[in-house]
């Protein structure tokens, strides 16, 4: 019996363009011994920034200028740079959802930040509790380096900000002069009904720095995000750049295969994602009966499920290791590792037939943790 | 008149091999789904880091485990890393050669380091001064970060380290306790004589950190160094690491390429590059005439040349740029942007015709500096 994973944010494999990727590498390579033999300069490969600014004007309808966004290795290196520019002194402080991506909590710990949480419910950060929280916080005399925010699609919870709390989001920054770094690294993984505008779309202020990703509407293995910052907070983002500059390379390559098929792509990528989806939320439902709370993600790569309260999401992560199936365990996501009644499903790299048996493996490990008394 | 550059480390072009570079990313790309639509890990490419273990094996004569290799970015990137591991906080100290690499002084500088300078001659660092410098700072109560060398090669100045000093500093290191991070990002670009052993391969002691890249045996837009460690410094280094992993696209395609002709490469690459060099020399020696002192470098990318003491380098580059010809002011090398009588010649991106063209426009530019009185 293999595992079957949960666990990780890995992207869906089977849509992966393999012999078009290589034919397109094939040709722009031939082409490209100036631009590989010299530096790419601070914002890198010219072609991906116009590319991902006319995605952006697509999704959000307000003009992107490429010179505004800096390509960086993942979305990852953009919530670093990030840090480092807005709260560069151990012990700065940065304001996000108290349930967060992982990579990101990792990240700031690392670099020393003081975090202060705000509660996620199902539409995404409390923005009354931020208020609440910013209000505090300059009452000390303790000004946050930055606001932290997946708007859309957060991860793990999956919700969606509704435009109220955007725009809540936005006065509150503004108040309290405090930068705004959105990450939407899922941007654009999209199934059903409206999303809101993005921040920085709402709010021309040069305080909203954005994050964008090539990792999850095409492949995180080239290793492309984005980061896209209006000056003058440009300038302190570039100042905290000092790698010689982004992947040529991989951005060339991209680029070659995406340029004139890049929404035909991301449709082709969602419409096998929401396969996926639909059949861990149908098997979840068959194998968990009503015991757990599933959300329904609009977009992204997660399930988030709050287990009944007799079940601990350690102990059922041990017996499902047993029944040959893996998650991620909530607390994970937490940005003080707090044990919740939370497992996050990750179904973007599993195939069908696996999230279906994995969700059977599922049902019978939470039946195995909650004991005989519960059958 | 279009201008010639000798401004920067850019490598040449001529050797690229862009066809079968193509050819090999067309083959390895198709069967890639997998790899690239997971995350690489914090290590990186496995294939590659065996390649670069093998690569340090064959130059230095000693075991390397590939687990102790994790590719990054550049090299730019594994610098960066190595600050962050061991001078964590802003006003943390690092001793470093007086004139070095520009892109790791404005790391040092934006992450808010202090740098404390050693100077340099034809030999390298002046360890007798780097012991002086260490007592210093004992005796002050301030014990650096970690010491960053170029020992091969350096950066602007060309200089090899020889064997005693090499020993020297690493006695100074155990005696200080003090980690050594070695900069060998021009390692193999090499036209004549011995080199002494990497720090590294002539100390077991796992403070000694060392760097190398595929930037400048290859070319930078691949964007591959990489950062070799011991534990328990890898561990160190690795908790700093939250970019979520290095290139897959990019590793791959250039492992698929330099796997079975890494050497054969590099010796086809060096050729080129002698020529380069030899035709810099002479054009040199003809054009500027015995007014300036002039490096013959063993290695690397760059001559260092001393000014007659008449000629400022900032009005001599503004005087050059008139006659169509770049080079880099060696202040911009200096840790506190000191102002002496140097400049940088940079050869491995212009052509041969290009570097005799531009030396004629050199010295036409350092005549018209040096005034009628000279002439």
């Amino acid at each position: 019996m293999s595992m079957i994973s949960f666990a990780t944010g890995n992207t869906n494999p089977e849509t992966f363009p393999s012999d078009a990727f290589a034919d397109a590498a094939s040709v722009v390579l031939r082409g490209m011994a100036t631009a590989l033999n010299t530096y790419p300069g601070k914002l890198g490969h010219e072609g991906l920034r116009r590319l991902m600014a006319q995605r952006e004007e697509t999704r959000e309808s307000v003009a992107v200028d490429p010179d505004h966004i800096l390509i960086t290795n993942g979305s990852m290196q953009a919530v670093t740079l990030a840090a480092e520019a807005f709260a560069p002194n151990r012990g700065d402080i940065v304001v996000l959802e108290e349930y967060c991506y992982v990579g990101s909590i990792r990240a700031f710990n690392a670099m020393g930040l003081e975090m202060v949480g705000v509660p996620v419910d199902e539409h995404g950060m409390r923005t009354d509790v931020l208020g609440q929280v910013l209000d505090r916080l300059a009452r000390e005399g303790r000004k946050p380096g930055f606001i932290y925010t997946l708007a859309t699609y957060q991860n793990p919870t999956g919700a969606v900000m509704p435009l109220d709390r955007r725009r809540e989001l936005i006065a509150l920054a503004q108040r309290h002069d405090c930068v705004v770094v959105e990450d939407n690294c899922y941007g654009d993984v999209h199934y059903e009904g409206e999303v809101p505008r993005a921040l920085y779309a709402l709010d021309p202020d040069p305080r909203q720095v954005y994050l964008g990703s090539l990792s999850k509407i095409f492949a995180p293995g080239v290793r492309l995000g984005y980061l896209m910052a209006r000056p003058p907070l440009l300038e302190r983002i570039l100042a905290r750049r000092n790698d010689a500059g982004p992947n040529t390379l991989a951005a060339a390559i991209t680029h070659a295969y995406l340029h004139d098929k890049l929404w035909q792509h991301i449709a082709m990528a969602n419409a096998a994602l929401k396969v996926k989806r639909d059949t861990l939320l149908d098997a979840l439902n068959r194998h968990l009966g009503n015991a757990c709370s599933v959300t329904r993600p609009a977009g992204g790569l997660f399930v988030w499920i709050r287990l009944p309260d007799d079940v601990d999401p350690g102990r059922l992560k041990e017996i499902a290791a047993g029944h040959g199936v893996d998650f991620a365990h909530g607390s994970d996501f937490h940005i003080r590792n707090d044990a919740g009644p939370y497992i996050r499903l990750a179904f973007g790299y599993p195939t069908v037939a696996e999230i279906e048996t994995g969700c059977e493996r599922l049902g019978a490990a939470l039946r195995e943790a909650r004991g005989s008394a519960s059958r």
